[in-house]
C-alpha cells in the first residue's frame, strides 16, 4: 500500500495543497483551508493520514504536470539542520578530530529552498554550487527536553532535502556556516510529506543523492552518528520544538566538494534525492538572472 | 525632542502594541490593529514615525506598570547576529588571527527572547549564562545585494539586545554556536523600536552593559569592525532582507567569559544594555523551573 503523499503547490494562480496520487493531484485546501489554511495548521492538527485516507476517495482536481511545488510546510518557525552526520563524513574533514558526541546544527531560511522539480538557483557570487542528500523529519507535537524514548512520536512526517550549499561560502567568515547555507532558492525540500506512523520508516532506510542519473552519494540511516531520536532529544534540550519544525538530519559522503578535483552544479544538471518509502526529490540548476 | 518609542506589549490579557510616552502607554493596536496587526506590519508600511507624531496627540491607556514588554517585532521572518564586531573582541580569542574581512553571522529564533523587564531564564543544563549587548537594527525595505550607499535607507528601526549565551555551549559540537544560542528565553530584545530617519542615530554612539551597576561592557559604534552599512550590504548578498527583520550588530569587549575567573549571571542579577537615543533594555535572571 502506498503511504499518502501530501504537498503544498501553485495551480491554476495560487497556492494550494493537497494529495498527489497516481491519477492526479486532489486539492485538499480547497475543502479543509477555512481550518487549515496550509499543511502546517494540518501536521498541527495531526491531520495528514485523515486527509490522505479522505483523497483517496476523491478525484483529482490538477494533473501532476500542472502544478508547480512549494516546499511542504510554507513557513515553518524552524529550519535545523544537522551537519555531519555520517561516518565517513567525519573523515572527510581530515582534521584528525573524532566525531564529537553532540551534532553540529545550523539554520537555514525557508527563502533558501525550492520545492521539487524547481531550479536550484546558482548566484553569480559563485561556481561553488553543491548538493546534500538528506532526509526531512517534520514535528507535529510539541515539545521540549523530549527524551530519546519519546522522540518518534513527535514526528508528523518525513520528507526529502536537497540542502544546497555554496561551499566557499560556508567559510566565509571566522565562525559559522550561516551565509554558504542560506543564499536564496540554493536548496529543495520535497516533494511531499509522508505521514509518520511507524519506526521502520526511518529505521534503516537507503538515501541515494544522483547527479545527471550518477549515483554520488548513497548510505542507509542506521549509519548515521546521530539517530532520529537523539536529533531531537538534543535540538529539544534548548528549544521548543513546535507543529511543523522542519529538522533536516544530514547527509552521506559524496558531495561535489569531496571528489578530486571538486565538481560542482551547473546550469542542466539534474539532481535527485530518494530515499526508500518517501520518493525522488528532483531539481535542476539555472543561472541567477541579473539585472 | 524625544524620539517615538514603539513596544509590543500584553496588557489586560492580551498582547498590544503601542507607543511608551512620559505619560504612559497609548494603546495603537486598538486603532489600527485591523490593519496593521503587529509591529511587524507597521514597519512594513513605512508608519512608526506616523503612528508615534499619533501617540502624541493622544491620552494613556495603560500606565506603563500595568504592561509587560514583549520582543518588539513579535515573529520576524529573521533574526540574524553578528559575531566578532569590535576590535579588542577579536583579539579575546588569542587565537592569533587578524580580523576577517567578512562578518561571522549566526541565526537565534525569537523564542529565544524575552521582552524588556521579563527574566532571562537559566537553564539545568549549564551555569554559564552570559550577557552580550547589542545594538539592533530592524529593515523596513526589502532588498537584496543592497549597496552599502543605500543600505540605511532599508533601515525601518532601532533597538536594544541582550543577546544572551550560553557559552559552554556555543562549543558544544564541532561546528557553529547555534545550541549554545538559543535556549528558549535566554536573551532579551527592546524596550522598544525607535524610529531610525537620520546616520547620527548610530554613526558614533556609546553602547554600555551594565550588571548590577557596574559597566562590564562600554563601546562606541563608530568603532565596529563592520558598519552597519556593510552588514546589510553583506547579508543581503545571500538572503532577501525582508521588512521586520532583524539584525544583531555585534557585543564589545568584556562578556562575563572574558573576565578572569569567568563569572556567569546568576538569578538576582539585573542586566542593562544601554544606548544613545535608544534607551535602557533591563532585565534580571531566574532558574528555569523544572518539573
Amino acid at each position: 500500500m502506498t503511504l499518502p503523499r501530501l504537498a503544498t503547490f501553485t495551480a491554476a494562480g495560487r497556492t494550494r495543497y493537497g494529495a498527489v496520487t497516481d491519477k492526479g493531484v486532489i486539492d485538499l485546501s480547497a475543502r479543509h483551508g477555512a481550518k487549515w489554511p496550509t499543511l502546517r495548521e494540518a501536521v498541527e492538527a495531526g491531520a495528514l493520514t485523515r486527509l490522505g485516507e479522505e483523497a483517496a476517495t476523491l478525484s483529482p482536481d490538477f494533473a501532476e504536470a500542472d502544478i508547480a511545488y512549494e516546499i511542504p510546510v510554507p513557513a515553518p518557525e524552524k529550519i535545523i539542520c544537522v551537519g555531519v552526520n555520517f561516518p565517513d563524513r567525519n573523515e572527510e574533514y581530515k582534521d584528525g578530530q573524532a566525531a564529537q558526541s553532540n551534532p553540529s546544527l545550523f539554520i537555514r531560511f525557508p527563502r533558501s529552498f525550492v520545492g521539487h522539480g524547481q531550479n536550484l538557483v546558482r548566484p553569480p557570487e559563485s561556481p561553488q554550487l553543491d548538493y546534500e542528500g538528506e532526509i526531512v523529519i517534520v514535528i507535529g507535537k510539541p515539545g521540549r527536553r523530549i527524551a530519546e524514548k519519546d522522540a518518534l512520536g513527535h514526528i508528523a512526517a518525513l520528507s526529502l532535502c536537497n540542502e544546497g550549499t555554496i561551499r566557499d561560502w560556508v567559510r566565509h567568515a571566522k565562525f559559522n556556516v550561516t551565509q554558504g547555507k542560506n543564499f536564496d532558492r540554493t536548496g529543495a525540500i520535497g516533494p511531499w510529506l509522508v505521514p509518520f506512523a511507524d519506526e521502520a520508516q526511518i529505521a534503516d532506510i537507503k538515501l541515494t543523492t544522483r547527479v545527471n542519473g550518477e549515483v554520488r552519494q548513497q548510505d542507509r540511516t542506521g549509519r548515521m552518528i546521530f539517530s532520529f531520536r537523539k536529533i531531537i532529544a538534543y535540538v529539544s534540550t534548548f528549544t521548543t520544538l513546535v507543529p511543523g519544525d522542519v529538522i533536516v538530519t544530514g547527509t552521506p559522503t559524496g558531495a561535489g566538494a569531496r571528489l578530486d578535483p571538486p565538481v560542482w552544479l551547473k546550469p542542466g544538471d539534474v539532481i535527485e534525492v530518494e530515499a526508500d518509502g518517501i520518493g525522488v526529490l528532483r531539481n535542476g540548476v539555472m543561472d541567477e538572472a541579473t539585472a
